[in-house]
């Protein structure tokens, strides 16, 4: 069932449907992420966009740029697009609906900078009937991550940055495809759930046509030994107290 | 001027000459973390081996291996065999002198693991002429890192296992040129000087034709927070107390 949740970025609102899916900590570090290094793009486009939470926040953090998400699934598209309106946002916030596996869907766009929260899983199994929307958000069912690398570089056109946030396991595959689109990494970011733990997210930052020299910046911990949150968590999310959920779940 | 250093492995002994180059850690652990995932290897070749300070480390914690080294130096390359001799190791130890960027000097050559610690930096700017022999060791003024990856996609012929010491900064070479010659990075290791910096060497392993996951082992800190060896360094340096040099220079 659908539910509007108060996202804790200003007075933002979101609609979110928790059987199909809900966003959770990648969505929200990866707008971070992005904004602090590029905090003056002016037309972004962020591809497989889910509800939409990654322009709404952008959208916050960003109070100039155009943005516009890209979704394959109608369902999400149309949340989205209702969550723009509910905010007032739709003067500079637009969703598109189609499969980025596909150019035709971005031609004729262009972008100054590209977010991507991509499904994590590579293809392979079959497609479970149940819970077909949250499934294909997770898994590689038409777009692989080939795709979304090929759809950034041609809406930069050459110049501009892309960020991605993915799980450190695909790691090769990202430097790869980046890398055979002119993609270049030059940032990479790891989060871990606390200290002495293995990293469990990835944050990267490419810049067409950009030198060979991987930065490392400090791994970002989610919580602190006690089980409290971090204060970049609570950094991040913009908040002081518990006032509003995080969800965690990836 | 040439020393003969004992190094803390068993009682081998190693001949360098500070002027040219002294090994560091990266050769220790590289060593390490290649013989932890294949202690049974039976046939190695390490590419550009300097000293031989791989392969004679190789040898003491795998005693049935052969190993033979390549070598573009002379000099090295003839310094590592006196090495050998002095061990009395050269029964399953050999030195190759040749470039690794021509495929010619490793045809006909097999392996089931190879092993390298290439040179860290990317071409560009001039070769000063002073320490020439270490700015070789550091800089890629002949083979690149897609020459190692190469040689060593060529010596495994498919089959087998290859380990990198590098700086983290290159990362995405590495990643890159592993893919394209179907040797798959599967584990990665961080090493940093001690928690709360970042790494400033990274430790890879592929396997030829090996499935597509990468998996990270916990960071290696060289340091206690104190300023002394981490317990993992003094048993990577398999020592109990401050026997034998530690050279961190790298």
């Amino acid at each position: 069932m659908e539910r509007i949740e108060k996202t804790g970025f200003g007075e933002m609102k979101l609609i979110q449907d928790p059987e199909d899916f809900c966003y959770g900590i990648d969505a929200v570090i990866l707008a971070d992420f992005s904004n602090s290094i590029c905090p003056d793009a002016e037309t972004i486009v962020d591809l497989g966009t889910g509800n939409g939470i990654i322009p709404l926040i952008l959208s916050h953090k960003n109070r100039k740029a155009s943005i516009t998400g890209i979704e394959l699934q109608a369902k999400p598209a149309e949340m989205a697009r209702r969550s723009i309106e509910m905010n007032g946002l739709q003067n500079r916030l637009s969703i598109k609906q189609g499969d980025i596996a596909e150019p035709e869907v971005y031609s004729g766009m262009y972008a100054d900078m590209v977010t991507c929260n991509p499904p994590y899983f590579s293809k392979g199994g079959g497609i479970p009937n149940e819970k077909r929307a949250k499934f294909i958000a997770r898994h590689e069912t038409t777009a692989v991550f080939e795709d979304f690398a090929k759809a950034a570089a041609t809406l930069l056109n050459g110049k501009g940055d892309f960020f991605i946030v993915h799980r450190p396991s695909r790691l090769v595959d990202i430097f790869y495809y980046c890398r055979k689109y002119k993609l270049e990494p030059k940032t990479i970011r790891f989060v871990a759930p606390k200290e002495g733990c293995n990293p469990n997210i990835v944050l990267i930052h490419c810049t067409a046509n950009g030198g060979k020299e991987l930065k490392f910046r400090q791994t970002l911990f989610v919580y602190n030994q006690d089980g409290s949150y971090t204060d970049e968590i609570h950094q991040i999310y913009e908040r002081k107290s518990e006032q509003c959920h995080i969800n965690l779940q990836i």
